[in-house]
């Protein structure tokens, strides 16, 4: 019974993708995480996005990179929310990935984030917001993730 | 009480915004739309963050051109899911709102859609996703909503 | 028995994709044209990939805008040779159409033309080039099409 | 009797080239590489384009950096498919490769493949499919390539 | 009593914002330095922007990435003069955080310097600039720091 | 005795600057406004910016577009501050004026606002702000502006 | 007997192009212009290429959109010097154009203008500034071109 | 007596402009290289240039990084053809140093090259293909040069 189902596109998306991983396993959450391809196995992401819910996904997380339809591909077969990872790349440094992610038509929502490790993460408390909003527990820990993330800046001391 | 709360930096972003409405009307979800800019009227788009939640806001959209800063100020004031629409722009053709609201440091989500009216109407579908979680009128409705889309592509005729 | 089947993800890619359509119907090649989204219509264009090479399909021609996964979706489920074109685009110029068309992931080749109308009118040409390798007599047209081009220029005059 | 004409308008280009090459070798399909450029030695290029069609080639491969014009001088000279692989660049990380290779103007058609390794690759597979539409041995090995591909992802163990 | 208040997103940004410093140093100028986020610390961004004024704050200084909403974020606070300073990015190379902090609204100046240390080190002499009019000492500093920089360049040789 | 001088490098910049002198009318503060080119009028660029302070000027504001030098070779020739307005260009959209205005090497600050309009506007703000430290009567005014801008924007009426 | 030999790739450059005619017909400096392209008519190119400087050619001016290679070709066949106008174009606004004139390969140098009609005129001046090396009276005129300009702009007046 | 005047901005530029100085040392042609500033060193660069010609100067190459505006100003200084190198940069690899030096307004024409090394070595042939419209013996060089550049690629084995 995962919560939140990732894909990632390629195996070398992990390292990317650990950041959303991390944060998930810190708040307790289940997840289930697998490298399907929109590209090279597409009917395997499609078979996998109509099973899922039924294990008790609420919301998708997919990773990719390039032309990455993976995002777009598994919101256009289902009505859960759909957060999309751009994945950096060696020659356009991720443009490319953050379009293909983001720049998606009318009808067929994908929620992007930021390229590389700070989108992967941001996926990981976005869909925790998600699942907040019917469960106290994680809305609590959201609360909290916060208030330590701005102590953490308020006493940060600089040298200078 | 209504679900959704959505922002817009500028009256001229209505236009745009419009396509974000028209798709909660069809859905009969309750919204409420406001010109708040987080630029020239900061106290208050953090007062109406703090407050909209208490009069039932599930999920808010913002949307900003330029420097978009509003979607990822309103991200930092609370821990629903914000939705940003980059508004087109004259210049960079939104290119400047795209980068301002997609590429939030890790810590503070924010769901971004679309330049312009693909991405206006992209976010009410996907706040109409996350609100479907829990509220089964929706999710047929967005099942039904789909299906009607994938008719009208069925059915549509070209003259070659 | 269309040997050529062209894809496009929305009825308004019609007057680019005309640009194609006139070429084949100069050079009398058998062609289908249908409007299917990779987003909107998913299980239609793979099914449709799928027969199409029954009905004769020997190259297939995918256009589509913004983040265009039409040409990538096909390709994913043929092994016969597919032609993208980038529509422009109303904000970013078909720069997202483009890096989404071109920067395939190793394994699914898609052949890339230029953006919009001068694209899709290669787009034909160049899947008559793969027609000709075995159809001497779409190579004899291709050859007098590039000459009647070459004389054009040569033949054109200005006043200066 | 080499079936792929392969070009580069460097000898540094052949890091990538190799990409293509590998896929040409698994597939025991007979190619030749050459280098020459479209800058440097123009009258080579030409004189190669049209003597390789009586050595059998069908399909040609060009790949160059920066101001790309070798796919499109190739493309010039002959109505021969031809695929253009734009090379990484030191500086514009091969945007600028990547719009000299794609943007043709109509009559001039190039198939463009993605920036580097990963366009290489595809290269190779996309000639393939162009030779396996009139040769059996070559589409059977296309789909047990792509079979082995999903099942290589298929098989992936993450470990999170 | 800080004449200049700078202010950074992250404690990383401080490599960068150590140009800034060292002028300041050189100039004996007294300032201050902190780690803020707009994201992460908003109400502390807003309290310190509020507050600063009062312990002869002249001229605000404020240096982000990504998103780079802080130089925005304080000016929306202050009518003191807000220099932005865009930090360098690993993906889009600083052209995130450059059109974040430029483009800001009419209404809301943000004086914009170049990406990285050497706009780091523009925004402090910029600063000291504006402190300039109104003190000599600073004055006559400005203008034998631009003759030492002439000299040093005139004094310059290169060995060909 | 004018307090600001405003260079534009060419009479239809003069469209946008517009936004810049409409401003410090309002304000009733004394500006000088010029065309003068620095590719065009170079000589008489540097004679203008070392006389104008004898006649008063505490700030330099310089419009261009295109190759944007205006801005940075008054500040080369100049302690005082210069604030630099990237011109709209018709081809690249003022991304060439915004780079060849912002990114200024260490040395040679110029304080860059958006491309435009906006930039204009905001151009006379900042230069107000900067005047303001020493002139009680503009601060009250700006804040008073700064008031206006947010009580407008809180009455704005939207129809849904 | 024509000093200066312009070619375009198509007749719908001529409309920017006239602007480099108007130059040289203001000059009285002898020069030929033709349509020729790089893909469309590529031994046509070669040929005049090899052909004009016995009639005289001191200095080719090529311009061309999109894959802008007839500069390149022109340089790859010739020691005399080539100039390059990047012909603005629908999509990516001359970017394309832009770039495959500049990023030319060492050795193969092409000197490239601004895109679109700026750059037209600049490469009539620039070729007359080559020209003027060995031509007293062209030396002359142009001082006086350059001091007409700059009278021009002094004696501009604006209405503020 | 040098014919070739080469400034650069900063002595770091010293490392590309090396490739323009080999060629130049190659051809033997006289040449003279200096570090002068646009912005740090504005009246030693307009007195240079005006004092150059009469050294014998026939032609300028000047490069630089960033917002490059030293092309562009020695130009506005003369008559003679201005050759600009763009450095590449650490942020935006080049892209800005590029605008700014190619994108010259009308009247004020510059020669723009490749950005960095590319370019640096054309900057040198460019100016030899002008000096040899009048010197016999370095049109000769230059054929020769083509010459060996094109027999070295001919000879190029490569191993596949």
């Amino acid at each position: 019974m995962a919560k939140i189902s990732i894909l990632m596109g390629s195996k070398s998306d992990l390292e990317t993708v650990n950041e959303t991983i991390n944060v998930l396993k810190e708040f307790k959450v289940s997840f289930e995480a697998k490298v399907l391809s929109a590209h090279r196995t597409p009917k395997e992401v499609v078979k996998y996005v109509e099973v899922a819910p039924k294990g008790g996904t609420k919301v998708f997380i997919a990773a990719a990179g390039m032309s990455a339809a993976l995002a777009g591909v598994v919101a256009s077969h289902t009505t859960l929310p759909v957060i999309g990872i751009p994945i950096e790349t060696k020659n356009l440094k991720g443009l490319d990935s953050l379009l293909s992610t983001v720049q998606m038509p009318p009808g067929i929502p994908v929620a992007c984030m930021a390229i590389g490790k700070s989108g992967a993460k941001n996926a990981a408390l976005f869909a925790l917001e998600i699942l907040g909003l019917s469960d106290a527990r994680i809305r609590v820990k959201l609360l909290n993730y916060k208030k330590q993330m701005r102590l953490k800046i308020k006493k940060t001391k600089i040298k200078v």
